[in-house]
């Protein structure tokens, strides 16, 4: 492209790390309670407020023993013992177990005083109505789960910045932390502008298309913890397209425009971003395909991206550094990849070394493989978008792939 | 366990297979605008209204030309064309392109009446202010998309039982569909017993300890695209189990009621989840490890699950049995598992066929490979709960896995 000249071109990480260096990651708090925090964020560390268990406790149902009652113990030779008492669920064990007495137990009934090991039942044989043979010798300590075993007053819990999974909320519960500390969502406020777009809800005149991006950009925000505000589509002056990025950038903590795909309209998106406020446009330029010319810029504090029009490059861009601005506004780490999958490329791919490319792809399973197709065409048809359900990354330093090869697939 | 020979073990899919049989996956509908609809179910499927484009348009940024007037254009002999219009972003062209003119054009601009191709400027080379060369010969329709190329009226965009993503709202938006047909989010009750279990904001006396599982479960409910409503713990008597558990199955689409570790417990609410309705139990005791004390009923029309008590047992049948219901309620198809990883095992594990085992692991990336490490101890010990971050899973038939062997991990 003629334009290429114009372009520092630099990777999304060295974008990213401009952007950051004036991007503080401490974020507003609200106070959450359990039922309203899956997916939020932890804006502090939480450890633990008390032991756990606070008492010591069965793990197997069985008999609570005094060990040194069952040494020895074996089928040949049983330990005999009076069972002359049943630990109550949900109660103290109230009387101590005696030497050559059992106490019948359940799995976190509460080890009675002076017993110091559980036998399970299976190692068991009912002898009369009151006594048992023991079959095996218990250790001390054995299938007793012990006060502080599994978590001490203080022990971590969770870090800041983490995101809470539902397993988390539970461990949170039972320890009665019934609310949290978690960061605000960031605000993203979300701009279109371009001569040839018009807004959803509108009937496209001849030479006019209806926006996507607002609808996708606004979907992967929230889907990334952010809440979102809609300024609309600029109409086609410099004047007015600078005033409602300001009045976003007011308002919001991350403003995201998406040009248009003429240039005079990427020119005038960039003139715009440029002149928001200090220190401005810190790349212009990224080595990605589809995505080049995005603009990543800070204006008062604040994150300002300038997004290709076109719909994959979009969400390819976004993907690549929207959503680690708004962890990063979260107080919350890289994405977990953990979702990623390795997959093979049903047909080979050209690539430039120099630049990470993205490539739309359908994800399926054959023979217990998965392999990653390609969903080619230009890359302006929306059709794309709903055929494909991955996006295989190849590498900055990848020439290309072949048939056969291995890829990282992200979910799409 | 000698409680083995009341139970029928089948497998988990044998459970769904006996349920789903009185399970239509026929949900109730609800209108949604797109900002609400992410992560939604679609319940009609839904087909492109109109053609995409509505009109030829531009690729590339360029001319638009007649192809026949490009034929046999060469660096060393270029086609002379003059350009004597420019085609507006965001309108009709009206002039037509005549024979040995051109006409600007941006990328997404309509293409003029008589065109039939564009010429990238790239390949193009400007002689005055109103002339061009053009340095290499366009086929017809070149770097043209045609209206209906994208899509066409009446083409299938989404089936229904879809779960709405990012750019499935983009596409949807582009077309104009403001607003479609969801299902109805399920409501599931959750209903904790167990002598020994206190609510969350309570404090547990000697013996006692805090629900974890109404926490959790409510959490991966919500994950899993239901509404939630928590019916406490009921306290420790059969009338009170099942006058709780009725009020839940008469305001709930699907009942989940997680038995205390107690024997007793676990007996009663076995019984009161027989007893709430035709045809009851259909499974009692799933090949599943942690997890085997599980059931499957219906009553009334509605399922309901009996979940053991321990916290990572009754997260993973959740997994396995709740959330399959839920996303046949949503009318929806089983979920995706392109999350899963396959991972490289750091230790050997035991496991018996017969069974599908779960053990919760640590991931961890190493040299470009992803390792799971299970996290191991007795398995009610919650601090498991935060330290993994997948489950293994290790299949039916597989006798056990040794060290650096590939394994499948679910996210956790």
């Amino acid at each position: 492209m003629t334009t290429d000249i114009f372009f520092q071109i630099v990777t999304p990480d060295e974008a990213l790390a401009r952007l950051f260096d004036h991007v503080p990651a401490t974020p507003r708090r609200e106070r959450l309670g359990l039922d309203d925090a899956l997916g939020r964020v932890t804006a502090t560390p939480l450890t633990s407020p008390e032991d756990s268990p606070a008492f010591a406790r069965s793990a197997m149902d069985g008999y609570a023993v005094r060990a040194a009652d069952t040494y020895g113990a074996s089928e040949g030779l049983p330990a005999f013992l009076t069972v002359d008492g049943e630990v109550p669920m949900g109660a103290a064990a109230q009387r101590p177990v005696q030497s050559g007495t059992a106490h019948l137990i359940h799995t976190g009934g509460m080890l009675p005083p002076r017993a110091d090991a559980v036998v399970m039942v299976e190692y068991t044989q009912p002898v009369d109505e009151t006594s048992i043979e023991v079959l095996r010798p218990a250790a001390p300590g054995q299938h007793v789960i012990q006060a502080g075993e599994d978590l001490a007053a203080g022990d971590a819990l969770l870090p800041a910045g983490h995101q809470l999974r539902a397993q988390d909320l539970g461990v949170l519960a039972a320890l009665g932390i019934t609310d949290i500390e978690t960061a605000v969502r960031p605000v993203v406020g979300v701009l279109s502008s371009g001569d040839e777009i018009v807004p959803t809800d509108a009937q496209p005149a001849p030479g006019q298309v209806r926006d996507v991006n607002a609808t996708s950009l606004s979907a992967l925000a929230r889907q990334a913890g952010a809440e979102v505000r809609e300024f609309g589509v600029a109409p086609d002056n410099r004047a007015e397209l600078d005033r409602l990025a300001r009045t976003a950038l007011d308002t919001c903590d991350l403003v995201i425009i998406s040009a248009g795909s003429s240039v005079s309209t990427r020119d005038m998106t960039a003139d715009v971003i440029g002149s928001l406020g200090h220190p401005g446009v810190l790349a212009h330029g990224i080595a990605v395909k589809p995505g080049k010319p995005t603009i990543v810029a800070l204006a008062g504090g604040k994150p300002v991206f300038g997004l290709p029009g076109n719909p994959v490059s979009a969400m390819v861009v976004f993907g690549l550094v929207a959503v680690p601005t708004i962890r990063r506004l979260l107080g919350a780490g890289p994405a977990n990849d953990s979702a990623h999958r390795r997959a093979r490329l049903s047909r080979s791919l050209a690539s430039q070394t120099g630049r990470i490319d993205f490539v739309p792809a359908a994800l399926q399973e054959r023979d217990g493989e998965w392999w990653a197709t390609p969903v080619l065409g230009p890359s302006n048809l929306i059709a794309t978008l709903v055929r494909a359900s991955g996006l295989i990354r190849i590498p900055l330093d990848a020439g290309g792939l072949a048939e056969g090869d291995w890829v990282d697939v992200e979910p799409f």
